[in-house]
């Protein structure tokens, strides 16, 4: 079962959070706040969305590469760990 | 006056816009969709977020780095040109 | 046999051209240019490093995740397309 | 004085240990090593490379956006740190 299934309250919650953290973006430019904090509340509003997309990027990586009911030892632990390494360097 | 307040309603209509993609988030997470249309609805809004912080930062530098009432021929446009293009190359 | 092995002169060159362009910063440092030419040969640089990075990444999802000799159909094409196009949105 | 001259050899000295790391790349390529070394090796350079051009940049912010010997206090340094704590999230 794919992670974005099994883990999908978990998820659902981050993408409440994240829409919470755009309400927050929206409110400072009604307010018409310095762009300091706008600036300031997007970049942090990406970062969790950089977070999430990350973590289902992981999932697809784990899951939806290889038919594991058909092929369960396909996957090369090693090489999925060195490809997600160098996925988290970039998605910061 | 920051490009924020002068512009307000146009990034008020980019913030809905994510917030509506954020919400394709949340129907595709509810319905179980494969993890691949989620990640790629993320990529997309983040995406989205990227290109406003970018222009929000662009506003910061030409309007919050000098105060241009006091220092109007300070900020040198060839330099801010420069940073600018740096920057772009950093925010895609 | 993996991509590094057969482009193996492709890449060297490649990396000769990346190691040209540190060359040129490096000239550009010791000639006391303005900061801005050095931090548009930075980029530059930089940009050809990520392209290489992303060319070597692809390979090592397309021939390192799965031992293609013992399970020669198991790597899902589809899902293999998903996770580059999410990769290439990332390392530009 | 820009920072890229007043700290011109310890930049140099940066350039040169980048250029080491390509050069550890030609190694593993012409010793047909696994791409995963290829690829670890790639992505440390780019780090080290993005690290060096953030450095860059910041001193741009602080030394060519504005003539600073024509207008000493024109710079607002509250507005160059909020730029650059956003630059430093996206050149990590």
């Amino acid at each position: 079962m794919a992670h974005t299934i099994r883990e999908k309250n978990k998820l659902l919650a981050r993408v409440k959070r994240i829409k919470g953290q755009l309400d927050a973006v929206e409110r400072a430019l009604e307010a018409e706040a310095e762009c300091e904090k706008v600036m300031h509340l997007l970049v942090s509003a990406r970062a969790a969305m950089t977070g999430l997309t990350a973590e289902v990027v992981e999932d697809h990586v784990r899951t939806h590469l290889v038919d594991t009911e058909l092929f369960p030892d396909a996957l090369r632990e090693d090489g999925v760990e060195e490809l997600l390494a160098v996925i988290r360097t970039y998605m910061k």
